[in-house]
């Protein structure tokens, strides 16, 4: 038994799991044991992942999947949602407490390497996992191994530029992809009215609703499809909050995504797929963040 | 010595080159041989094709660089520079016709791996290039593999869309990135007047050419943010005619990466740089596929 421990850093709370790295993985990951506790400031969080740790004991590997901007030395450049993070060494600090080595990585990749592993992307070479949710995480899987490129930066594609004069976006620049196709857009487009309530009333059938559905359907096709020019996926998994509605939203992002890539007829689409891991994939991707990494 | 035949295949001309792959890497790639013929219609490309192989002689390895939409197994599905090519097999059939192995490929990706290994791009780990010609092509080079996607089809970056509302792109969709950032676009922004002649009075210091070649530049940043965001690589290298003028471009489109770059003080940027193998690069390149390909 190969026993690989992982922590996601969310907004609120800091999950961690042991994972069997060995478990048949047609019955999932094997979850062998799970811990929490809250997000503390980020001057807290390499303490608060230490007690983690401790709590996880002796295992193979240790993974951490953070909010924002993390180098591949494991420094958090910025995480929006994390108060006082500028530049906090999660991992130096970390492997220096714990004397063991420790993988920081981006929550984004983490999530891309679960669904990837046991979730809607087995089987895929070249997925990309997208997720909606107040703004709007990446990860690539290709060949196995999570895509970091040369900073640790790569797979930011919230922030591509799909409308360069269109509103401002909380990164300071204008149009970004997270601006229209996050589960903020959503209720952007809809003027104001909650998400939820914009996708109860579409499946009830109130043309409004479907009207503003529709739009953001196009909005979330068009990055889709610029990400399949850029990579030419098989698998594009899409995750969070919006993935619930995935029903109603998946065949409306489907018929524009056909109308937004190009040459549509001469090739293999890549498969659209709701995410299939819940809350708790970003915890057991950063447990495999040590194992498919390059 | 290792020979290495490669065959650009052209919009007007198919230029076939053979190198010596053991030459020393920094005087270049040792072009032994250098023979061309008009590009014929798509009927008769494997004929010229064969006879263009046939006067490269006896070599270790063959690879043709041909433009538009090669699938993984060298089918020419679409080619909009060259008359009839729609699902033309050049790979399978001219293999046959030599009985030997050719590798077929994409021409951006040809001439991403041509400046990777003897030009602007030596020594990039995780490097793109960008062609700003008539159109706009691409590849990506990731540490020393030319990456093709699941179909064939990655690195079609002109057509990633940065303005779904914008005019409407020869593919048929709006808002292409080629609209706005190919040699076409920068005529398009200047009303007309032909790029040489914006670029010559921008030389000149004439403000409206100015103004123009600085929107041009903007909408080149964008794409290459764009590309930045998604893969975050260490150089992108830049050709077609437009770099003829890098000397005036480079440094607006450098300005303008900084404005439109996620959290552009948090990271290393890519190293923007000017192609550097001209012409040759695509028959160069061609000739590196087969060795330098997953």
């Amino acid at each position: 038994m190969t026993r690989a421990a992982g922590i996601d850093v969310g907004g609120t709370k800091c999950l961690g799991v042991v994972i069997d790295l060995d478990a048949d993985l047609q019955s999932g990951p094997g979850v062998l044991k799970q811990v929490r506790e809250a997000t503390p400031h980020a001057s807290q969080l390499v303490d608060v992942l230490a007690l983690l740790a401790g709590e996880l004991g002796d295992t193979d590997s240790l993974g951490i999947g953070v909010p924002g901007l993390i180098t591949l030395h494991g420094v958090m450049r910025a995480s929006p949602n994390i108060a006082g993070s500028v530049d906090v060494a999660v991992g130096p600090e970390l492997s220096h407490r714990l004397a063991r080595r420790v993988y920081v990585d981006n929550d984004g990749n983490a999530a891309a390497l679960a669904e990837w592993r046991y979730g809607a992307g087995r089987g895929a070479k070249n997925l990309w996992m997208v997720t909606l949710g107040t703004g709007i995480g990446g990860g690539q899987v290709l060949n196995g191994v999570v895509q970091r490129g040369v900073n640790g930066f790569a797979g930011e594609i919230g922030h591509m530029v799909v409308n360069p004069d269109g509103p401002r976006c909380t990164c300071g620049r204008k149009g970004c992809w997270e601006v229209y196709a996050s589960g903020r857009g959503l209720g952007m487009l809809g003027s104001g009215e909650p998400g939820e309530s914009i996708i109860e009333r579409a499946r009830h059938g109130e043309a409004d609703a479907v009207t503003v559905l529709e739009a953001y359907a196009r909005w979330v096709a068009i990055g889709l499809s610029n990400i399949t020019n850029f990579s030419d996926p098989d698998v594009i998994v899409i995750g969070g909050g919006v993935s619930q509605a995935a029903d109603i939203v998946l065949p409306m992002v489907q018929r524009w995504f056909v109308e937004t890539l190009y040459s549509p007829e001469q090739r293999t689409h890549p498969e659209l797929r709701a995410a299939q891991m819940g809350e708790i994939a970003g915890a057991i991707g950063a447990a495999l963040l040590p194992h498919f990494s390059s």
